[in-house]
């Protein structure tokens, strides 16, 4: 399914006379070894297998054709359709939404202190106050010095007190680690977990996650050589987790379960978990002894009446002993909610009940990256503490973040109603989150001519979508899906008008889609 | 060596009354099946065994003390010294070295573009320029939209066109991926050699990395499973590569070697590589069929006289066939050079004769990170296109860059002068990059007490001096050392008034030290 080098890597391979002509010279007169010593070092024999085999949808072959699409409309190639619209990735900024001002002011002012040495007014006092603040926290009073690996302590200070409040339970600074965006510190407590020196029979360290999932776990848990354990969620039950299925993926799997991923709100599924449901897999946690890594970074993103954000680690401790001393690594981002930085790549995990000496390793582990970005730390601060009533950016900033909270929920009731209408689509509520994951029926016509040309029938489907329309969805196969069911993952991010356009072509699509393979 | 866990994290361990409760109550009750369940999941006999023994000595005990030193300092408490000199990390700006007003410029501007509009007259106008043609480079026109994972088109462009500028040789943009820092590259591509199934007695890809050498290296390779092999730079020869030992490096390794890592200029020794050197590095190369690390980050910061730098790139094409066609991924980095800004996060790396289906699973591996910061990757795009003669900000900016520059060059003099005074110190010129590598003698009844209390004995050379003087260097044994030779590294990045007080201090300390130990 992966695209060909050749093209996608085309200038480079017939590039410099130089290297042609030496290769023309020493085809001639090669001897063996010069042959042998002619072959590279890394190729696809070679590489780390595990690069070789994992899969990341969200980024992958059919984004890279959209890519190439728009580069064709930009150049006035005759194309089907006017527009490609990219609902492939929950990239908020990239489809139009503002960015929130004070973070923006925040953010220029730490670069660049003489602004605002140069024009007292320029920004408003509390703006002026964090720049301040923050500036001194930073070493040198420079945006450019190296902070700690954890990230710089009055953020992480600023992080405790957030979580304090949210949950009603104390938070130690000491506990938070900031990273670039939450993906980096999935990835870095994902390590932790690597036995390296299995073999190829010995058994893996297995992590649960959920089918469908976020690819970044399917991605690093092939890249780290561990195990990944799905467990279906309930599609019917708006994607809830069915405690039999999570025993019953432990019963079944051949690795040694260390930790289960639960991703609240739900990517790409837009479940948002009840209270209830994540009291039964705290238990179930308990009982088979697993590290809980809760994925929390759409906690801003919840829209369905009477569905309401539980963070695992406020359950977990009202739930008491022996529930509250299980492990837990919660993250968080400024990439979603109504901020939407992804571009400034600011993210934290917060522990809770690590081991000590485990935590020490995992700091001495982090600190060989050095440390996250300055401003996309700073970006996390503004999330996590950002302006009160009375501050005198409290207003527009509240008004900004009603505003994209209020057009997203507009956007999430309009998905799953318009996809509900299209025949043989059929579309769970969207409860929170950036995504529906709307289920598809696909003619046995079409199924049987996308195995016939070796992909996989959402991929068939998703593809033509992308050549005749110009929509740009992910298929659900890169997310995970039971068998015999197709899906696509589609962002509810474009803007309104946008939007409705992307629901009339897929519309259009589908009905001529199922003509056609009937 | 490593710190107890107890100091290191003493607030979380005695922290919620909820949990110590629950501690209590089920120390009493605990059937055996509970004392299982209470065990962590994540323990030092179950966490990743290569996290446990990787060490990162930048950023090791010493700096860990150092900075408890400095949080007694801010509360006043009484210590021998006024103030703690931090010369263990290249960090520019924490040393108070003043940012390069163009970037800074250009990165308000791309954060904040209300800026511009509100004040057309704010920026010079090629900072404004810049900023214009970025921001359309980027998703929805704004930092906050995720980039392309290898990096903004348009950045790339500007890398391909400073490494042409630069070596006289065609480089495609297409070779270039910017990342979070140098750093992140170049443990990306050391990823691409791991051998993920081999088991306890299987045969580890080898990576050839100079003794001493930068600890991100030693540090990565250890997590990753791979083997380190040291080849010992010549210190009576600057610290030049010498053929001969790269020989018996590769002869006495059980590892199957397959790339070599070089740093030039040298980190932590400063040497600058001599063209003919670095010839028959690549043909040493060519000649075991080698991938070629080229870390050049420190490529701007050359001091001594007659030296000069020599890009591999630059060299293998010049070199001819068959040395043109070696597999070469070349490094940079916004944070050393004159810029300095190491908290940005802004680096690249750049392959030549790369195997393209290689590189499309390098690329479909780096996507499952998303992207690098945007700001970072500006800073970049700042330092490979900077102001040219008749810009607006050139003056500035040459004047902001030779400041620092000049700077650089009268503390790498001084250094190397300052510690061949000092009875029974050594200093290897400085011929380029931020650090010197001075040799010491230790008494014998050093050594012996070092042993006696378990410690390295350069590592209690080095903490004895933090602890009466407030320096802070990293011990030679961090960075690999001939046995029974004893080092430090220190960086030249305090200010002059700093750095003459620190050598004072060191000259003082010094000699009480051998006098106690004579």
């Amino acid at each position: 399914m992966f695209p060909r080098p050749s093209t996608s890597f085309p200038k480079m391979l017939n590039r410099t006379k130089l290297c042609q002509a030496s290769v023309v010279g020493s085809n001639r007169t090669m001897s063996s070894s010069d042959k042998l010593q002619q072959q590279k070092v890394l190729t696809v024999d070679t590489i780390n297998p595990n690069v070789l085999t994992m899969e990341y949808a969200v980024r992958g072959p059919i984004v890279i054709r959209a890519v190439e699409l728009e580069k064709q409309l930009a150049k006035k190639e005759s194309l089907p359709f006017p527009s490609v619209i990219r609902a492939n990735i929950g990239d908020a900024h990239a489809m139009g939404q503002t960015p929130i001002t004070f973070i923006r002011q925040v953010i220029a002012g730490i670069t660049e202190p003489a602004l605002i040495k140069q024009q007292p007014n320029l920004f408003p006092e509390d703006v002026q106050r964090k720049v301040a603040s923050l500036l001194h926290a930073c070493g040198g009073g420079s945006a450019g010095a190296y902070t700690q690996s954890t990230g710089i302590d009055l953020i992480r200070q600023h992080v405790a007190q957030f979580v304090e409040r949210r949950d009603g339970f104390p938070c130690d600074p000491e506990s938070v680690c900031i990273s670039g965006g939450a993906s980096e510190s999935i990835r870095n407590v994902l390590k932790l977990f690597v036995r390296p020196n299995i073999g190829t029979g010995g058994q893996k360290a297995g992590i649960l996650v959920p089918i469908p999932q976020y690819p970044l776990y399917s991605a690093s848990i092939e890249e780290y050589n561990l195990g990944q354990v799905g467990y279906y969620l309930d599609e019917e039950n708006n994607w809830a987790l069915d405690m039999d299925e999570l025993e019953r993926a432990l019963k079944e799997t051949e690795h040694d379960v260390k930790a289960i991923v639960v991703i609240n709100p739900g990517n790409p599924t837009g479940q948002v978990l009840s209270r209830a449901n994540i009291e039964s897999i705290i238990q179930f946690a308990h009982k088979h002894r697993l590290y809980i890594f809760a994925d929390e970074v759409y906690q801003e993103n919840v829209y369905a009446e009477g569905a309401e954000f539980h963070s695992f680690r406020k359950v977990m401790f009202e739930m008491g002993a022996p529930f509250d001393k299980l492990e837990l690594a919660s993250f968080y981002s400024c990439s979603k909610g109504y901020m939407g930085e992804c571009g400034l790549r600011g993210g934290y995990v917060q522990f809770d009940n690590i081991d000590p000496t485990v935590y020490v390793h995992f700091k001495k582990m982090i600190s060989a990256k050095l440390c996250s970005t300055v401003l996309g730390q700073v970006a996390m601060d503004c999330v996590v503490d950002h302006p009160k009533p009375g501050d005198p950016s409290y207003d527009q900033w509240l008004k900004e973040k009603t505003a994209v909270l209020d057009s997203l929920h507009k956007r999430a009731q309009l998905v799953t109603k318009a996809y509900n209408q299209v025949e043989g689509v059929h579309c769970q509520q969207v409860q929170g989150a950036m995504y529906a994951f709307p289920r598809f029926l696909l003619p046995d016509k079409a199924i049987a001519e996308a195995k016939a040309s070796g992909v996989q029938p959402d991929f068939f489907y998703v593809k033509q979508l992308l050549e005749e329309t110009g929509v740009c969805v992910v298929p659900g196969s890169g997310f995970g899906q039971r068998p015999g069911t197709f899906h696509f993952r589609t962002t509810i991010l474009p803007p309104i008008d946008i939007f409705e356009d992307m629901l009339n072509r897929f519309g259009a699509f589908h009905k001529r889609f199922l003509a056609k393979y009937k």
